[in-house]
């Protein structure tokens, strides 16, 4: 047992349903040792940018050999593949519409399969509507049981995979020119600039005419100010100490973000 | 431990309090070592409708001797009996309020006995408020330690319990008069129409002067577009593709559909 | 396996984000085995009022050693010291910020260390807005398997630790002047006046001009009609049968009640 890996679950499913209780149910069925830890069933409903947004941003932090099993899935039932995806880090189980894509230019693919081998589905006449179920989660439960990702299906060819890149920030001089990738619970603004560009530098943001300074953390300006910081996930964002700095600026996702630097 | 029954919870108790919390800890005070499965806590308050729903659609996918602990409990101190239920698949803990009709209309009670013996409660003195925190989830722990239905308390007679059944829709020649029993968290609103009524026939949905079309799956249509289809529990839903068919329909719970096929 | 102690989680990070699913990763990376419950992840952002109340009324509900990890923590990144303190029944993880002042005036402090020692944290470089990953996570995991608080930083002084107490009720003759302390999922308004005051007396509630008779439990009255009853936590609270107390009364955290008791 002490080898087990985990199985992790992202999906747009919320938690007024029976979606994600039924899926751990399957996988129950399959073994019940397996450990199944919920990375966010809140996506709403078919964002993939949100979602992509979320695995990427989290499968560092989980043990290596985790099955990361993402559900986010508009066209389930038509001819877009099922993909079980091996990294160096664990697995990818989920629908081929590049919701993989931002994890995928962190760690690169080193075996990608198509989910066709029936014989590990929960049923060989699946819903059509809820491939999460009868399919992925039945699937990630055999791996995790020892049945290697080539057994699930054919080996396809990575390049073949639908992307979905992130909008990347632009450089210019001591200017970069960024977006709102995400915004989370507390309404903090989170940029698609990464850390390291101002790593050791002195920087500041600006949307619209208002100009926000940077600072090391929410308590280092007063209750209600609004302060640029390297957030936990290393991506420059916008908060307020303890308020929220979506509800303040009224951005939204994709709202330009500037930054210079020095 | 390999054939340690897993718990599941289904309860209207929300995530924004301690209460599912501390079920999980009295069971864990009795032993730790029990497998905990979240089936849903967002049932609208007191909705018992919504919690047959869930249960009904949600049992076949756990393993066999599953304990599925229920409470919806608006009579909660009441002289409404606690219940403790065993199936060919499982046993089922909670109220007699009905909650449990649905999912005894399709899998027959083995036995019932009215939890009364206090020696498995969490204390002889539980609270008139939350039966779930100190008679149930003790109960239930204590079940999945092996200890037998019968020594929960006293046999009743199965036909005695409280029954709520799910309104029938109606076959009228070609054409099936149906109503809105659930909508979950997409707005798909799922009917009481059972594909088994339309196997292997053409159909489509009538809402007031709306014709609906069916299709397999979402993709089927443009984004935005209404369309019936077979759900993933088997009834009759109305989606729409990357939508919200409640939010486009106006429909609520009890809302008439009809199907007509051929 | 058998005396593994159990983590639960208490925190502001809401569902929709992985910020809670990342912690239970950091778990699993230092130990798998290891059981976390989720206590509460809805309290309000910063509202250390509400995480207090959680705790306080959880943690008699967990098995003897079970760790409490509570990161409610607007000063995140700033002087604040972040905590380890044993209790007779268990641990307590979090930000020195007063979020277990209620929990302590319980059930006092044994041991209190500050975890400085980064040996036992997830990096010696913890993110400065997210030490519930990067530290209570790591050193809650640490603890569960077998190293010992004292090993995770210097013994501080119990009376050093920031203090935030619950409002006390006043009693005068036989009036008790409280407020609401919590108001729960249900609109249930839980008071802080606790139920031994009252204890085998006939007692009611006033709320400016409305006169609210005590009951048992929900179903002693009409449904609709509001009703005092002693809460599942022993505070006195008002509610409503199947209906929602704040609504129909529109008070609000920290609004006056009165309870003549005889």
């Amino acid at each position: 047992m002490s080898q087990q890996p985990i199985i992790t679950l992202l999906t747009d499913f919320g938690s007024q349903d029976i979606y994600v209780g039924v899926i751990k149910g399957v996988i129950a069925q399959i073994n019940p040792q397996i450990s199944v830890i919920d990375l966010n069933h809140e996506i709403p409903p078919q964002d993939l940018a949100a979602a992509r947004f979320c695995l990427m941003n989290a499968y560092t932090y989980f043990p290596r050999g985790t099955i990361h099993v993402a559900v986010v899935d508009p066209g389930v039932g038509t001819q877009r593949r099922n993909l079980g995806i091996q990294l160096a880090e664990g697995y990818l189980i989920g629908p081929d519409n590049g919701i993989f894509s931002s994890i995928l230019s962190l760690s690169p693919a080193q075996v990608v399969v198509e989910l066709t081998n029936r014989q590990y589905w929960r049923t060989t006449n699946p819903s059509d509507t809820f491939h999460g179920r009868d399919i992925f989660a039945s699937v990630a439960a055999h791996l995790a049981n020892g049945i290697s990702l080539t057994q699930l299906g054919e080996k396809i060819e990575i390049t073949s995979l639908v992307n979905l890149p992130i909008p990347q920030c632009q450089v210019i001089d001591h200017k970069i020119i960024g977006s709102i990738q995400y915004i989370d619970r507390f309404g903090n603004l989170i940029t698609n600039i990464p850390e390291s560009l101002v790593r050791g530098k002195s920087w500041c943001l600006t949307v619209g005419r208002i100009k926000i300074p940077s600072h090391q953390t929410y308590g280092n300006v007063r209750v209600g100010s609004l302060l640029g910081l390297v957030g936990s996930h290393n991506w420059l964002e916008i908060a307020v100490n303890q308020g929220n700095a979506q509800q303040q600026l009224q951005l939204n996702l994709g709202s330009i973000v500037e930054v210079i630097y020095q």
